[in-house]
């Protein structure tokens, strides 16, 4: 920020703002969706035309190959040995766009319309996350632009199949160790507080996933001819989920909570000077009680706070009406949503002992763990968090929210177990974006104002 | 059984066996499939060729039309105005035959093969219920040859449509309430305790069947960004359920065991002198322990005792792997089986009371009744009762066990409430009889000591 060219850098992206919003037309106009094959080639055209861009800018790229979709790699590293090395990662892939009927326009002929906040743009990617893309891309042709060079030596990874889970991303990432050695990896592929509120997203929480099967009797039962002395395993299923949480709203597995991490005093001062509306949230989906652990915020259960949720429950007869049977067996899906401190796997086996000291006799129960990651959290102290910090402030006029995030983000995860990398998401969408729905859009002004907080930070991480 | 021409009545039963067995076989070879419509005709066909046979045997005798297939109807009132008059209930459809490849024959074309018990017949309604009413019919027929007479005023009502859950026998009941007028109902349906031991089935469970829903938020919701403070209805519908055992597996809905009459002395002997094995009938179905109330039977949890059944539960995710799903709304299908003496209105309400108390906020709980009957008793005092005791005892050497049933049979619960009567459940199936499966059959055994019974009962019921 001490940076005496930022201003420059600024006035050039005010200038050429057109120019910019040309270029990311562009690239909307690709209807690169990796979930269908039929646009397989759209995809490997958009990963052309993403590599051809950032050679364009002078940058050396290339398309690195996977099992499926391509990634682009391209890096300029012209800063200096002194100066930090940043992975700036997005995805040029977007979301199948049906049900098309529900779209005003084509969703891949950009549009520009009118809204609340001024120009928006409405297409399939327009913000996820071909409009976030282009905005750092567009911060980095600025720099060039107005300085000739740029602040951090940098590499851009774009990847081709985020929106259809990632199936090749660790592949690449190990693969390609060498090219994507960093400091620290920065995405933009998240939201802001609000559309006059800059975030910086420092926690999020893991996930444990598994499935509970309750056997009982060598078969269906008539519930009339058996009911009584045969063993419900819906019965016993219920009788041990129905025991997961206590009065307050405290999950009663043995272990669960240990190990938690305190949330630095700095996050929580951002949380409560967002003054998040803890009734506005909940009436928004038609709750009027928050319902995890008693005495905690929305924000501190949803961000901070670890999980026990049925996600599924299954047995016997659920077609219409009635039918007297006992079914062999009986399961629900389970996920654990944890913080930065549990063990994901103290929890499972927390879980499953929970479950066996609750069988009831006969019942057998077994476990299916589809994976477990744990949670993470950004330091807040790091010197590319507090570049960023100070970066946002001087572009909204006010110090970005210290947000966490309740889900998970998979290719954070990727990035810290196979590289050991942390990331810095800082993201200009807006909770109204309808990512992943029809009529997708991006606010203009979040598009550039984002355009000029990504030179900012650029110029930061180097001061 | 101080008729004098009992024996000259069971002699010619004896000697008579083959013919009874043809006539049984003409009534096999008609597939009366009641639930496909292609054997409409087949049904009537076979209606028409029961009351042909009763009419050839002296009774008045007719189709009753219904809105789904005929009814049977013939009576035989000689007996003198102070006989009994008995309603002998029964049926002529059968159950569909397929799988047909796991037929060893064509299932409408009877087989007569060895077994362990000496000879048995093949064939779809073997047993059920075609075998047991010819057994009574010519049990009928022999008292007719040989006497000339009946001891009892005689009403013969076979049903074509119990097979598809009898859906015009209530109408037909009511508007033949005048023809159907009798003393008691007398029902050859059911098994025999084992080969050599008759059984009469003195009480029934009935039956209340319930859909819980709970609903929680207004859509489903990802349980990444919402899970902590939204409520999940699965955990608040396992939380409900759950708690409707205690430790003793003794049901916890007030007032559920209120009303519930004592078991007789006599049945209870019964019981204990079948030397019933409660493992061995666990065992059989892959289990070791009676699930009911501590401290009871396996045959008191099944015919005495009252269930609350979860026969089914649903909601979110149900398909291979995990969903970061909160749904919206889960539910489960209950059914309670009652034993006489509780108020079947009364339990519903007592479970929507157990529910509605223990709802987390904001959760909202749903009821669909699909139904109620009481349980059913019969007085095992009743004269009728008394002559069938008997008379089964001479026939056997030993008393019938006076068994209860888990199960409701509905068209107990018809007679009782749209006619007023009850009914005396004797049968001589056994459970290895295969009803509605394939390759069912009834022993040649079975089928002449039942007609030899049947002739035994008549004549004690005048006695």
């Amino acid at each position: 920020m001490s940076n005496p060219s930022i201003d420059a850098i600024l006035a050039h992206i005010d200038a050429h703002l057109d120019d910019s919003r040309a270029r990311w037309f562009d690239l909307l106009r690709i209807p690169s969706i990796s979930a269908q094959p039929a646009h397989k080639q759209d995809c490997i055209r958009a990963a052309a035309h993403a590599r051809d861009l950032l050679a364009g800018m002078g940058f050396e790229a290339r398309l690195a190959e996977t099992a499926g979709l391509p990634g682009v790699i391209a890096t300029h590293l012209k800063a200096g040995a002194h100066a930090p090395r940043v992975l700036f990662y997005g995805h040029y892939d977007v979301q199948p766009a049906d049900p098309l009927e529900l779209w005003h326009a084509d969703p891949f002929n950009p549009q520009l319309v009118d809204g609340p906040h001024g120009k928006r743009v409405i297409a399939r990617g327009a913000v996820d996350d071909k409009g976030q893309v282009m905005m750092v891309l567009e911060a980095i042709r600025a720099s060039l632009a107005v300085t000739g060079r740029l602040p951090v030596n940098l590499t851009v990874l774009l990847e081709g199949e985020e929106e259809c889970g990632s199936p090749s991303l660790e592949a690449m990432l190990n693969a390609e160790r060498h090219a994507l050695a960093a400091d620290f990896v920065l995405v933009a592929d998240t939201n802001m507080w609000n559309i006059d509120t800059p975030a910086i997203t420092t926690s999020l929480r893991g996930l444990a996933a598994m499935e509970l099967k309750i056997t009982g009797p060598n078969r269906d039962l008539h519930s009339g001819l058996f009911g009584g002395p045969a063993l419900n395993p819906i019965r016993a299923l219920t009788r041990i989920l129905g025991d997961l949480f206590d009065e307050n709203g405290t999950i009663r597995i043995p272990g669960f909570y240990d190990g938690i991490t305190q949330i630095p005093e700095d996050v929580l001062k951002s949380w409560r000077a967002t003054g998040f509306d803890d009734a506005a949230w909940l009436g928004a989906i038609g709750l009027a009680h928050a319902s995890g652990e008693h005495g905690r915020s929305v924000l501190e259960q949803n961000w901070a706070r670890p999980t026990a949720e049925i996600n599924g429950i299954f047995g016997g007869y659920q077609g219409d009406g009635s039918k007297t049977v006992i079914p062999a067996e009986a399961g629900a899906k389970l996920t654990f949503r944890l913080v930065p401190g549990q063990d994901p796997e103290r929890v499972i086996q927390g879980f499953k002992h929970f479950v066996t000291e609750r069988l009831l006799p006969d019942a057998r129960a077994e476990f299916t763990v589809f994976g477990a990651s744990a949670g993470l959290t950004v330091p807040i102290d790091a010197p590319y968090v507090v570049a960023a910090r100070h970066a946002l402030e001087a572009e909204f006029g006010k110090p970005p929210v210290l947000a966490g995030c309740g889900a998970s983000i998979p290719v954070v995860e990727a990035f810290e177990r196979q590289l050991g990398l942390k990331t810095l998401l800082v993201g200009f969408g807006l909770d109204d974006d309808c990512i992943h729905s029809p009529n997708e859009k991006f606010e203009l002004r979040c598009f550039h104002r984002g355009m000029r907080a990504e030179a900012r930070m650029l110029a930061a991480f180097a001061a």
